[in-house]
């Protein structure tokens, strides 16, 4: 994904890389399949109902390749990376890490003009609270990064300040839709509003304040927000 | 855990079934480890930095075991399934659950008559958002559970009606506790107050309102439900 590239001089610790497009291609490549195995493990794990003596055999088999990712591994969190171009490579983060088996993980779409991003995706048994429905923290989980990818789509990257969910009625599981957009901007405050669905409609809604960072602010130093953001 | 058992009238699909304690015992010890090896697995793939004819080799492994775990599994998800005695089992929960490898798992401690319900869980690499710090929706799924666990606690299960999160500061990756009360019940409504914290106090605050369903209601029918709370 391409956003603004956050400063150096920010308080996080966010990573310069260079790395061409090929090898972040070949990145994908490698981490992806390896990520979407370990997501159907997952919910196999939950859903198995195999004899005791073939969890204990697969368990054993988890914990040999555990050890075996483990020979070498970077020494804390994969961090935020970025390159000069302006790839951002997130790949830990727990809704949209592609190396992330907690992420289901959403692609997100971006329509810049509309100051809106969306994502459509399947949750499986892993994502369960109350029976056969998507757990409630889930839909926020899944409902605060789309907020912030609205924000970032509409060129007002910030942290969260505040989120707001109201639970219409439960989410089943399976296919659902998540959209968020840009309702308004106060200064270094944007507010951003959407919902999770299923095919009947909204089952979720969220309303959320970002704020701007302050690289983002420097940025643009001088110029009125309202004007940079057309 | 032990909470009122819901009533098999309840519009969600919740199971009941008879398992001696001896049964339960086993269960865990079986699929307890699967689950824990499973989300080391989980950290280990966002942190791994070993080659990639490694990692290939790594993921058709993790590939076959799903095949194995598959071989026999239940039709969908978990669901959530109780006892006559009162022990309910949501080993699919998304945050506390005993077999899902999303779930840190959080180990629920309650006191009933504080009305209050608490965990303490070192959140690894798969929980990032911005770098080195916990997703703020991964807060949002925490606090959303235990918001519930002490609506549970203090005798007033119920569906997240709307939930509130306020980010006062990032929270680091590493040990967090998580700490929620019931502050007020009015009606069907049960108001509930808590706080994610790391060892220098608390990052993201939240305000839930849980409404009683049906079945407790009913469960209830005559009694003024303050007294019931004591």
């Amino acid at each position: 994904m391409t956003t603004p590239a956050p400063r150096p001089t920010d308080t996080m610790r966010y990573t310069r890389e260079e790395l061409t497009a090929e090898e972040i291609a070949a990145e994908q490549a490698l981490f992806g399949p390896l990520a979407g195995a370990t997501r159907e493990l997952v919910e196999a794990v939950v859903r198995t109902e195999v004899d005791a003596e073939e969890v204990r055999a697969v368990t054993a088999q988890v914990e040999s390749l555990v050890a075996r990712l483990r020979a070498r591994q970077m020494p804390g969190p994969f961090g935020v990376r970025f390159t000069a171009e302006g790839t951002v490579r997130g790949h830990g983060n727990a809704v949209v890490g592609l190396r992330n088996a907690v992420a289901p993980p959403l692609e997100v779409q971006r329509d810049t003009e509309q100051r809106r991003a969306w994502a459509e995706v399947v949750l499986g048994a892993q994502y369960e609270g109350p029976p056969g429905l998507v757990h409630g923290g889930v839909s926020a989980l899944l409902l605060d990064q789309m907020a912030g990818e609205a924000a970032s789509a509409g060129g007002r990257p910030g942290m969260t300040g505040t989120l707001t969910l109201t639970y219409r009625r439960g989410t089943p599981l399976g296919p659902v839709r998540i959209e968020c957009w840009i309702d308004r901007v106060e200064g270094v405050k944007t507010f951003v509003t959407g919902h999770i669905s299923d095919d009947e409609g909204p089952t979720v809604h969220c309303e959320g304040i970002f704020i701007l960072p302050r690289w983002a602010r420097e940025a643009r130093a001088g110029e009125p927000l309202g004007d940079v953001l057309g």
